[in-house]
């Protein structure tokens, strides 16, 4: 793909795995930020990680183009973050099982202007993802896989979490980490 | 995952990986047969075929269960299968802008049953597919990297494909080539 080079702002592998699945060439350059910012919106929460990510390698990069992401998992209100041990995973999982619930991804793109300044565009997008009736037994069976442990709400629909979803309703790649279709319409500008 | 040893009825990499990507440990054995079965109703079609696919090689394994599986891209009643060259993939592409069509894929399992004879249960799932408004350059542009050749509808949704489809509603893998969620379940009994 022809345009600014790209830095992605994630250390996530599944989100590097997206970007390729584009056909987009990239270097990865990601700072640790202080998540805890006190939004208890969904929405508002992840476009301002994803501003704060973005923000936080773009100057070292004033000719490239860097995109930030962050995902969680919304339910009744609630925000799922990543499991801290088994327990709190089968919790989670019990509380998503036989249920729709949102997983949201909030995305800042930062751009060189024509001008020779900089400019951004945050957006969210937000998928319905239906659990089916799961079992303690299932519930143990996944969680005994180590899988659930460093994903927010506790599954990876990219593998064995797959078993675990009767339905979606939006973009899939939103659910892994980062919607490329939509990403790839601003990156085209 | 324990249970009766599995026998895939289907050459497809991508049904390869999905089964996989399910835990499971299977060998590979297809059969080639007739396609043309005079059937227009998208569902009717792709269960008659996962019938024929499996019970194409069922007979070599009496032990074992037997998976058989066909996809289709349906669309104003018409069936969208692989495109014979570049021009028809893109006509393909052209009809799918802007719309909303059904991927069905059909599956049947053979199992032994617990008498020492056998059994089978046939199914199909169908994953609403709506897809951008796509520009005649980026039609070009997909067809040109070769991916639509061999894929029913003229898309892989798991490649460079996800760039057209704006949401889908149902199962992801569906779209791929199997239900991986709702076949588990029958393979559980």
């Amino acid at each position: 793909m022809s345009g600014t080079p790209i830095v992605l702002a994630s250390n996530s592998p599944r989100r590097r795995e997206i970007l390729t699945q584009g056909g987009y060439e990239f270097t990865v350059d990601a700072a640790d930020v202080d998540e805890n910012l006190g939004i208890i919106d969904p929405a508002k929460l992840v476009e301002a990680l994803s501003l704060k990510k973005a923000m936080a390698v773009a100057d070292k990069y004033p000719d490239k183009t860097v995109i930030g992401a962050d995902t969680v998992v919304a339910i009744d209100g609630d925000i799922l973050g990543k499991p801290i041990d088994e327990s709190d995973a089968q919790n989670m999982l019990r509380e998503l099982s036989g249920r729709t619930h949102q997983v949201v991804t909030g995305v800042t793109v930062v751009l060189p202007t024509v001008d020779g300044g900089r400019g951004h565009e945050t957006f969210h997008e937000i998928t319905d993802v239906t659990f089916y009736e799961l079992s303690d037994e299932e519930i143990d069976t996944y969680v005994s896989t180590g899988e659930p442990l460093d994903k927010a709400g506790a599954y990876g629909i990219q593998g064995r979490g797959a078993l675990l979803v009767e339905r979606i309703s939006g973009d899939y790649l939103n659910v892994v980490g980062l919607p490329l279709a939509r990403l790839s319409r601003i990156l085209k500008k």
